[in-house]
């Protein structure tokens, strides 16, 4: 094992410089406040939790969380997600409090380090829960406002996939009744998004031909909401034909709100089947492979943590928001640099200290000497044009000589 | 090992409510709008950092540092501070940025799990680092942040106690040429504040009658602008008159801010030797007995990032901050609810997004059926006071029936 270089950071790791860090904290200010509009509260967790509590109750799979022992020998890993915390807090610090409850978050999360390339082991989410309530209106408030924080993160183009696990998981039980392994391997692909494997397994596992026809009639069900009515007929099943018109009331909550021309129904998109229990989506940003946001219905949670309750909630992936964002620049701070001999440093300073009062007015002060940079080199201080910290443009340059 | 109740958490690590949560939050922004005035511009270092590298040349003491391995088995810290971060960026990513760079940061660090009571395992701070100059000015403006960022903060009464870590040695090493032990050992009492512990071990020393009084002569040396003229006269080791004249320029500029009022020297106030190698500082709040912030001078750390370069900054311990910080009460929000009949659901919806326009008004919705608290109690939805999540009173309740 070879020792790292001097500036090396582990793998999946960054720092965010302050060009960066400035949109990235713009991004959590207008997300945190539109949530704080529709009455969600921040609340904070710790990094660490027990893998016995929070850990196995995470969405996360087990072989990527990040775990490390404690003095003692308890299992203790780095938070995965910030919605098994909650479901923690909501059963023992907030016991006494009446639902529903509202609960937002920016965080951030770890996965345990992967060899492949590219993988992130620690990033930003933000989202909001809303525990206590299991009315298909309080999903379609999930699903508004993960559409209203897109909005606000500067995400211009955007769609909502929108699922339920109940769909698939009935018509699969229609299908294959005896066959759990057949229904969790075509679950699989789906959850890939690996259609053609989802057609191959279909075609292996010898089905007659009317159920076969009927399996393979769900990938085409994407579509507005005339997909739900088409869904109906697909299954006799009791709890396929609950979620169908779950999502329906869902889908006319969202209408309500003016907000469906975002939304589509997609009932391929299955997300997470162990934690999600009802309704899923996923928003996609254009022009980008990944999901920018997800969440769902998670019933069972709760229960975990001694507090039975329903239970749903999304999660902005706040790292690929900044990667698409497009904010309104906010108008560009004026920056002054104070410089100032020795014998008139009361005055430069008192000057630098009336300016800071003004808004948007940054200045920097220098003594003229050895350590002055545009002295020592005679060049211009204002001639670097790059942006970056250290390397300032100011806007004026103002000298007590 | 006996596995963790279903709540619990780890020792050391706490959950933020939304009370906490909004006050810690205002702490942060003010003090990060503070330092941007001042041409500080914010950074964001991963949480894990190799042992190798960021770990060992953290100010943290080893056995507090929260190490874990990763799959290579290389060792890893959870951050325990961000100047040795920063300081790593400085040499890498910001290589080719000339000084003087300034820096701010606010983030949660760590220390590893104490079994004592009341041991914070992670906790937040706040603070800005000025790499490349290395003049009295530098240090002195360091200070005057470190004043306006506890004001920014909330803080009203405070003090700030400013040594040299020069003073300390050159006298120690001018008293007690050949004695390395003795010299550490009598900077870890004053380090302690144990007062007591080190008039005993100057007696124990049997050190001539002159030199004894000079030693015991420094526990006087705290108060005003006189005392560096005081201290002057003590030592004629030229690294403690350096020290001492360094400081006293130090004191002008705090002077030319107009902020000396907050600022008593104390020469035994030393700080981590080890790292420090100027001035220290510290502050205390009234009613306080830990200190709120604390910062210096290290001149030798960039150089383990092989970029040698002056540098110094601060840290403000953001939680303690937070037990005493009298913040302005920005105006509570308007907190509105609205109800609606299931056939009512458009204009109720239409009705919540308009008001969610308006400045500081926050807006819940629910449909009045089972899943709503107020309408199955039969109580009123404005009953509850204690203003935490989830027993929201509300200052106006809207219904659509």
């Amino acid at each position: 094992m070879s020792k790292p270089k001097v500036f090396e950071k582990p793998p999946g790791v960054k720092d965010y410089l302050p060009e960066t860090v400035a949109k990235l904290r713009q991004i959590e200010t207008n997300v945190l406040e539109c949530m704080q509009k529709w009455g969600y509260r921040q609340i904070i967790t710790p990094t660490l939790e027990y893998y016995d509590t929070v850990g196995v109750a995470s969405t996360t799979s087990d072989r990527k969380l990040f775990k490390l022992l404690d003095k003692k020998g308890t299992t203790v890993v780095l938070r995965a997600d910030v919605t098994a915390p909650i479901a923690r807090v909501v059963a023992s610090l907030l016991k006494d409090h009446s639902f529903p409850l509202r609960l937002s978050y920016h965080a951030n999360v770890f996965r345990a380090f992967e060899d492949e390339a590219g993988r992130e082991a620690e990033f930003f989410q933000t989202g909001a829960e809303l525990v206590g309530d299991s009315s298909a209106d309080a999903d379609a408030e999930m699903v508004a406002l993960a559409i209203a924080c897109l909005k606000a993160a500067g995400i211009g183009h955007f769609k909502i996939a929108l699922g339920h696990v109940g769909f698939l998981n009935g018509l699969l039980q229609e299908a294959l009744p005896d066959r759990p392994e057949q229904q969790e391997a075509l679950k699989e692909r789906l959850l890939q998004h690996d259609y053609v494997g989802y057609h191959d397994l279909l075609r292996r596992y010898e089905l007659p031909e009317a159920v076969r026809e009927e399996l393979e009639a769900i990938l085409r069900l994407r579509g507005g909401q005339e997909i739900c009515e088409q869904a109906k007929e697909l299954s006799r099943d009791r709890g396929a034909k609950e979620a169908i018109g779950h999502l329906c009331q869902v889908w006319d909550v969202l209408h309500a709100y003016g907000v469906s021309d975002h939304v589509l129904v997609d009932l391929t998109m299955v997300g997470d089947f162990t934690y999600y229990t009802g309704m899923t989506f996923e928003g996609y940003a254009a022009d980008l492979g990944f999901p920018v946001c997800s969440g769902g219905r998670y019933d069972n949670l709760l229960a975990q943590f001694d507090r039975p309750a329903a239970a749903t909630g999304f999660a902005l992936k706040t790292n690929r928001i900044l990667e698409v964002a497009n904010l309104d620049r906010t108008d560009a701070p004026y920056r002054v640099l104070v410089r100032y001999a020795p014998g008139k440093i009361g005055e430069a300073l008192a000057c630098a200290q009336q300016l800071r009062q003004r808004e948007r007015v940054i200045v920097e002060t220098i003594r003229m000497d050895a350590s002055d940079p545009a002295a020592s080199s005679g060049r211009n201080v204002s001639e670097r044009a790059d942006g970056q910290a250290g390397a300032a443009e100011y806007d004026e340059v103002i000298e007590f000589a």
